[in-house]
């Protein structure tokens, strides 16, 4: 094995080479509190730039973002919970509103209980329906179409960071419409915004469908998701949109006047993305150096590590950088001059276990020579040697935007030719799925990479669909989705025999 | 009584005044969650505003965003509780994590009783303490400048939109350096941003300075604060800065190796502000017609009503519109074009209330002529008469940059003269700063306008100053803070006798 900037390639260990990223490109680490994370600054630059990018088109689009409280009456719960099957009762519970001095110690108030319950939001329709319900009247005040940006509590056995935590960051975007057809087309909207975002921005290609039955959230009609395969083998669902019918409008009385004048029951739609995007980021991108950030997402798209060696002639070499770093900034170029007082050949890796996009590694004679020195961190090396380039510091400067493109591209292209060349479509039967796949890991970490099957089924629902769902979990594996793009079917279904209907995405997901 | 925009004047009522700006400028409402509220799209844009604005200035000065967990464990305010007088109790304690259904009835498990209880975190010391501990090293390390946005939760008794919620939306910054004069320049440096920002894109006048001993927060050694002046003459606290010396380092064990290999305790400081400050633009600017939005803090700057009338005219309308708003975007200005199913006047009133500082109402003869009549939102009114001036469609692009600067220029002047004509400094006695105020309102509210005081006072403490706060209580008065920008002072203290030392400003407040 050849030396890398990780402790530990993907091939030895996937999981632990997560988890080694995660740490060592400054992204996040877990918290004193059970499954809760810290965010660092890296990680944190990450979600900033997903939001700002996320959030336009989501203006753009036409919705307005508002904030609804972080706390849900219990009794708001109790309702959905009536309406809505399979409801998920895993939440943190807020029972007391003071603690208090005993003997020294410091404890919970018993004489500050609340008189009902309040619960940290999971997700909140519940707290947003109430709103539309008073908000909503006539025809005119829709389609009403709300976003909001928070933090999500959901009392998790098993953690990872960014993947699953109890607290986690998204936006949930929260509308309502006067028919079927117009929420329709905001679901699908809206996963085409999630695909587009994903692809164009995150370098992460996707398959965007519909879940089949019994992976629909709780109370929708339909749900759809984009699916990102990491280079495990895995899927990650990176987004999701649903069209929830009736369902919550009829739970919490969110009517309105039609143009006739009868009152009707709104038609809603929920959709989100989450801070697992950057675990997605992570395991599309990659490799045993470190992150690889698209140009895009990327916090810092070019640093600039001066050799910096405490003599007078480090005056020059700041200034040089400064100059060049004014010109990148210039044309728009997120860039970063790394003074802190480091080592240059640490400051190095630090960054290329960061995964900035661009690093420039500038010296004396550089800055004599009027040069700039670089790597490219989609392509750091040839074989096990880091290749470095050099321009002139105009060449540098005036080719930088398209270098960055070409980043950008390239390692969308790499992670497309992933997904394209591991999805096998010859599977027909079920034991042949098994064979596939073969015997799940006991601790469903780790084992030979594996990619997805598409296979042809005949869409069954109720008790079959259920039947279906066991028999895939015994080999740990779930149906992804029935992906938009479809090829026509002419055979059997696998699970059932039954005329096919459809093709689904098959495989072992995160 | 002449005609105005909101059902309740100022004089009338002024905190009734307050909450219908809150409610018929679409701000926010209250939730059905006690305490907590609902920011509504206009409300949450003024939000994002300050977010842009401030973030910008936090890391030009040279802060990272982080984020930290919501949850604090109960072991970590304790261990603050030692080490800090004054710490306030009241706060939202996560006792469960998990609902069960009984007897069909929704209720908590008492089998997931957590084991320490987890505190919704009212503010973050101890958990980014912890994480300093952690991070913290060598002197390399220091000094440490981090921030977040985040929303915290402090459980209030009696509650008021924007200034003062259950859960409120702030920034919070926490820093770490080697000695005392570097964290004390932090504070400082915060401070001066925060005062900056406030006057320079609020538009709000501030004094900035220090508060007495009694108003620190608890476990500082120096607490500085913005204060601004209401129309109602109480003061508003716009944001704090603080010098917690070594106590929370202590308390926490962050310490670090100086450069001659000795370990020494950090020296930290933190500094916020929040939600509270849109209170504080609601009633610094607005008048009887509603809110006036400055306009560098406004969603938008200019807001175009086409009249539309259902007629075959309309698309010309719309089309003189979409061509105006692309000419006000190219320029940079924030711009939307009203065309909600909604009533013209309605419109127009709708926006008043909001406080858009532009506002253009498009008809047929404008658009045959090629003009643009619109209002000014800073000076609506000439009497009861509300101004529109008509331009040009060239010269209103042409001008409306300067037209924005000039509101926002006016809008600061107005309450900049509030403020330097309502601060008295011929008070020498306390029965004349009890004559001045007269006796407080049973309800603390409304009342005739009264500014502030600026007296003489020795700076006592301990004791001596828990006194003074107590006769200043039953006056509902409070020390607001002694400035920064000192007059010499010579007479003897207001409360003492003793010689003075300094000035301090008196208020009512909220």
């Amino acid at each position: 094995m050849s030396k890398r900037a990780l402790t530990v390639t993907r091939e030895q260990n996937f999981p632990d080479w997560y988890q080694a990223i995660v740490r060592d490109g400054d992204m996040a680490e877990v918290s004193p509190v059970r499954g809760c994370m810290i965010i660092k600054p890296w990680g944190w630059g990450v979600w900033e730039r997903i939001q700002a990018e996320l959030d336009q088109r989501i203006k753009d689009t036409g919705h307005e973002n508002c904030y609804f409280p972080l706390f849900i009456p219990m009794s708001f719960i109790a309702k959905e919970a009536e309406h809505v099957e399979g409801f998920a009762k895993e939440m943190a519970v807020v029972t007391h509103h003071r603690l208090m001095n005993q003997g020294g110690k410091l404890v919970v108030d018993p004489s500050a209980k609340l008189e009902e319950p309040l619960i940290v939001r999971p997700t909140s329709e519940t707290i947003i329906g109430d709103a539309f319900q008073r908000w909503i009247k006539s025809y005119r005040d829709l389609p009403l179409l709300i976003n909001q940006w928070a933090n999500v509590v959901r009392w998790e056995m098993r953690t990872r960071l960014f993947l699953r935590t109890t607290e986690f960051l998204w936006q949930e975007g929260h509308t309502a419409h006067a028919d079927k057809a117009d929420a329709m087309t905001e679901t699908l909207k809206m996963l085409e915004v999630y695909r587009e975002f994903a692809e164009d921005v995150l370098a992460i290609p996707v398959i965007a469908g519909e879940k089949p039955a019994n992976e629909r959230f709780p109370g929708a009609d339909n749900t759809y998701s984009i699916e990102a395969m990491m280079q495990d083998g895995k899927a990650l669902q990176a987004g999701t949109s649903h069209y929830l019918g009736t369902h919550f409008a009829v739970a919490q009385n969110i009517q309105f006047q039609n143009a006739q004048g009868q009152l009707a029951f709104c038609h809603t739609t929920s959709w989100g993305v989450s801070t697992r995007l950057i675990g997605g980021l992570i395991m599309t991108h990659g490799d045993d150096d470190g992150l690889r950030l698209p140009p895009k997402i990327a916090p810092r798209q070019i640093v600039i590590v001066p050799m910096l060696r405490d003599k007078p002639e480090d005056a020059t070499l700041l200034e040089y950088c400064g100059a060049i770093e004014k010109q990148l900034k210039a044309a728009g170029i997120r860039t970063l001059v790394d003074v802190k007082p480091t080592k240059s050949a640490e400051k190095r890796w630090n960054w290329v276990r960061r995964g900035a996009p661009i690093l420039v590694e500038v010296g004396p004679r550089d800055a004599v020579g009027g040069n700039v020195t670089f790597m490219r961190r989609d392509a750091l090396r040839d074989g096990d040697k880091v290749v470095t380039h050099t321009l002139s510091r105009e060449a540098f400067v005036a080719e930088a935007p398209a270098l960055l493109v070409a980043i950008q591209a390239q390692l969308f292209a790499e992670a497309k030719a992933r997904l394209d060349g591991n999805i096998v479509t010859n599977i027909k039967t079920f034991d042949e799925l098994a064979a596939y796949f073969g015997a799940a890991e006991a601790d469903d970490e780790g084992g030979a990479f594996k990619g997805w099957a598409k296979v042809d089924w005949s869409r069954p629902e109720g008790i079959k669909l259920e039947e279906i769902a066991d028999r895939l979990k015994a080999l740990k594996l779930t149906i992804r989705n029935a992906p938009q793009a479809q090829e026509p079917v002419t055979g059997a279904c696998l699970f059932t025999g039954d005329p096919a209907k459809e093709q689904v995405l098959i495989a072992r997901a995160y």
